[in-house]
Formats: structure tokens, C-alpha cells, sequence
């Protein structure tokens, strides 16, 4: 169980969508499509992508990072860490 | 015929190993996978994408704006109008 | 007293030290120096402060989004809240 | 001459306005303001600083690259070459 697990098939069906954006962008190539539509496409799809990271990010923080801090000191020093370099990774993404 | 035309089969393979990732994405939500390893996965799809990006725009430059700076002044300022707000659009997403 | 609190002077130097890159910025464009090196002033000044950003960010986490854990569970949400929207702010600047 | 020198006297203005910002940051921290409110300005600031690096930009490709398009193909391929790898450092700043 994680943070996120409760609003799984929101996540999913997300995903689902950009995966389905990423196709799309595929088939923009494939048919020689015009290169700004197919950046106008990349931007929304990255953007989509961060909101899902961002929203898991979030649901991380309110669970597993809230569940450490009261679990022990240790433990929250090591889920803050992790939580800072996995967004670190995602501001310079 | 656009800039990326050359390097389409290249693109194509680029952005199908990005529409697996994001389906290894959902994959890992749907087993509910750690939280933080979901958001390096996340990283690393936002990165590979817009290195898409950046790539298809610089042979859009090389392409398309040059093409249309040799044409005329107007052409040109279209087009670098049009490169520079897709640009805009990659930085802040 | 706050989670930056201790590290307050390296903060501080930091921050003075990308003042002065924004300065040097500003001489570079009223010298007319050549635009790429200005721009990569920019984005060394821009990853500078995104880094005191995560920095601070991450401070925050360890102290007041920890001691909200442990007062209790409304402290702990209102304050992922406002650190998952600041994180927000930060991904998309 | 460069793309923006006609239009210094504004991103000086945008300049010394940011360089205000980033001492207003470096005040908050010495005065312990609250982490969030530090993190706010700190993307303002990062977007503004953005801001002038895309303005800058789009000066520089109507201006140096459109010449260079027109000075010749080796020329032309340079400027797209060094102005790509600039915007790469903004996307991933």
C-alpha cells in the first residue's frame, strides 16, 4: 500500500493517456508533420507526465514521509533525503 | 520534408522506447511499485522526451528558419516568432 | 527559528554570489557582449537559485513538515499541501 | 551590435529588477522568514530570469542566425548549432 494506491486508477488511466499522447507524437514523424505542431505535442505531453510525478510526489509525502517522521527520527531524516533528490531530479527534468 | 526527415527512423525508435517507458510507468503503478522509484522512471521519460524535443527543433532551425531567412525578412520573423514561442513552451513545461 | 536556519550564512552567501551573477548579467548586456555567453550566464544563475530552491526545500521537509507529522495528522496535511504546491511552483519555473 | 541592444535599456530594467529579488531572498533567509514564502520568490525570480534568457534568445535568432543564414550554409550551420546548445542549457536549467 502507498499513497497513491487509492487513487490508482486515476494514475492509470493518466498514464494510459499519455502513452497514447507519446503514439500520437510517434505518428506526427511517421506522417511528416510540421515540427512545431509536433513540439506543441512534446510540451504537453512532458507537462502531463510532471503532473502525474507531482501528484505521486504529494501522496508520497502525506503517507510514507508523515508515517517516518512519526516512526523515528532516523526514519524521517533518510524519507526527507530521498523525497529532496527525487525532486531535485524532476526540477532539472 | 522537414529537418527530421533524415533522422526519422532514429526518432521513431526514440519515442517507442518512451511509450514503453511510460507504459512501464503505469506498470509499476498498477503493482504498486515504490513511490520514488515511479518518480525516477517519471525523470527519465520528461528527460528523454524533451530531448526529443530538442533535437526535432534544431533540425527545425537548420530547416525550416534558415530556408526562411533565405526567403524574406517576413518569412523569417515568422518563423523565428513561431521557434521562439516553442521554445518558451519546452522551458516551462 | 527554521529548518534553514543553521545553514543560514551559507545561504546567504550563496544568494550574494548569484546577485553578483545577475549584476554581471546585466554589465554583460549594457557591454553588448555576445548573446549565447549571456545566456549561458543565465541558465548558471537560473540553476543556482533553483538550487538554493531545492536546498531550502529540502530543510523545510526535515523540520516543519516533520514536527506537522507529529502534531498531528491536519498540521501534517495542510503543510505537504503547501510544500507539494511550492515543489509545483519550482518544477514549472 | 547585437539582436537586443535596441531594446537594453529594457532588459537592463528586467535585470536590476531581478538582482532586487534576489537580495529581497537573501533578506527573507536573514530575517527567517518562512520557508515558502522564500521558495515563491525563488520561482518568480528563476521565471523572470528565464524570461529574459527566451526574449534574449528570440533577439539573437532574428538577428545573428537569420544573418548567418544568409552569409552561407557553413555559417548558418554554427549559429543553429551553438544557438540549440544554448537552448538545451535553458530547457534543462
Amino acid at each position: 500500500m502507498h499513497g497513491y494506491t487509492q487513487n490508482k486508477d486515476d494514475y492509470l488511466k493518466r498514464l494510459r493517456r499519455i502513452e497514447g499522447q507519446v503514439r500520437g507524437i510517434a505518428k506526427m514523424v511517421d506522417e511528416d508533420k510540421y515540427c512545431i505542431d509536433i513540439l506543441t505535442q512534446i510540451s504537453a505531453a512532458t507537462r502531463a507526465l510532471q503532473s502525474v510525478g507531482l501528484g505521486l510526489l504529494e501522496e508520497h509525502m502525506g503517507t510514507c514521509v508523515i508515517d517516518a517522521a512519526r516512526a523515528g527520527a532516523e526514519e524521517a531524516d533518510t524519507k526527507v533525503k530521498e523525497a529532496a533528490d527525487a525532486i531535485a531530479r524532476l526540477v532539472r527534468s
